[in-house]
């Protein structure tokens, strides 16, 4: 089989611990380019650049020719994709990130949007995210369990708008208890604003809070995470609420 | 009926004139507070400031009490509900924006990402786009079509968690053939990225392209638009691609 082209790109910044662990792993599985912002994109959504410029600096990681993009993720997969490479990817993968995207955070994640926008770019895609927010996180175990997922989606054909959203446990490999596909889970940020006075004596504010779960299902991501397996959860792009339709149809006619 | 408190946000910042032409709807049918970005956040999706600070400066606009906030879009939502307002509002409508958000343009669009935030929070949200990019866009018919459907929010009891995607004609109230409810077409950008030389000869790129639209549906918010209806999107946040859940069970098991 010939050696897929892959295509690494994060939000945590091209210098991160863990796109490093990624390359690390993508290397050992097909031909890899970097394409990654040039500093710390997280919680950017699916935000895109065009009322200003993009800059890209040819660098080498891990021994691979990688580019430091002064956009967002989302940009990055766009400017790869539709001018930088000179052949299509045939997979992207997305992090490792630097902590959790599981259940809602996953609309607010700049590693699971890179994600999203190469299935919008019909390529099968993947974001990796290990439970630990440090930058001294260890990866051992989020590696063996990266590759075998992206070797599995090598290995299987991939419908081309496939989208996964993998969150790996912060647990040793043997902790692991396996792998399950999963939904998000219901939650949402219970949130504060911390409210301070600068120098100048002006009010500023820093967003707080703390994550719940409302969610008793033992089929989501956060009860899969709670007992240590990896949760990966297949995401569309298509947030038309069907559900929702018929009830709002009445708009049509008043 | 007591009179309901209405949060008005938008993405193309608190001076533009289409959310001039949503203040001014919104007050003909409740209290309204404004809490909108003190500059442009288009194509900001559900960017979430966490790494930084965020500053408000109360304002008036079109004699209502408002608060320019330096952060997205997201960002004015989540302020405003969780620290700002003494109570939480009944009602956020995010807009009008200049410009459309139809098809997959909603997962870029500040303004929509505002509505799908304020779901999130459990308030009942819509935002609404009319089809013209330009600063002195025509609000005359969209303001008479907000004003409906806001109405019609507020009549009929609106599940906590709707979110609706309006979109607008550019054209006069009386060549538009009515309200449709839809789904997001399936669309996508071709895109280019610019190639130029900065003064000092380093190269940079601007974001090109152009929208095309893959659905031959005449239920998508695409078709309506075409035939000159306002098209309507509710919009969910669970993201989970139930239809891929099945095919990528096998990743449990190999």
């Amino acid at each position: 089989m010939k050696k897929p082209y892959i295509l690494v790109v994060n939000d945590d910044g091209i210098t991160a611990p863990g796109i490093k662990a990624l390359i690390e792993v993508s290397k050992e599985l097909g031909d890899v380019v970097v394409v990654a912002p040039d500093k710390p994109q997280s919680g950017m959504g699916h935000a895109v650049t065009f009322n200003s410029t993009l800059h890209l600096n040819k660098t080498k990681v891990m021994g691979v020719t990688g580019y430091a993009c002064s956009g967002t993720p989302v940009d990055c997969v766009k400017i790869a994709v539709n001018k930088l490479l000179n052949k299509k990817p045939d997979l992207i993968v997305s992090g490792i990130n630097h902590g959790a995207n599981s259940s809602i955070n996953v609309i607010y994640s700049g590693t699971m949007s890179a994600a999203v926008e190469g299935a919008l770019q019909n390529i099968p895609s993947v974001g990796f995210s290990l439970l630990d927010h440090s930058i001294d996180a260890n990866f051992d175990a989020a590696k063996v369990i990266a590759k075998k997922i992206i070797a599995n989606m090598i290995e299987n054909q991939m419908p081309k708008d496939v989208c996964l959203n993998v969150n790996i446990p912060n647990v040793s490999m043997d902790l692991i208890a396996g792998i399950k596909v999963c939904r998000q889970a219901i939650g949402n940020w219970e949130e504060d604003y911390d409210e301070r006075k600068d120098p100048q004596g002006r009010t500023y504010y820093w967003l707080s809070g703390k994550f719940v779960v409302n969610d008793n299902g033992t089929d989501s991501d956060e009860w899969a995470l709670a007992h240590n397996y990896v949760s990966v959860v297949p995401v569309k792009h298509d947030i038309t609420n069907y559900e929702h339709l018929e009830k709002i149809k009445l708009f049509e006619h008043d």
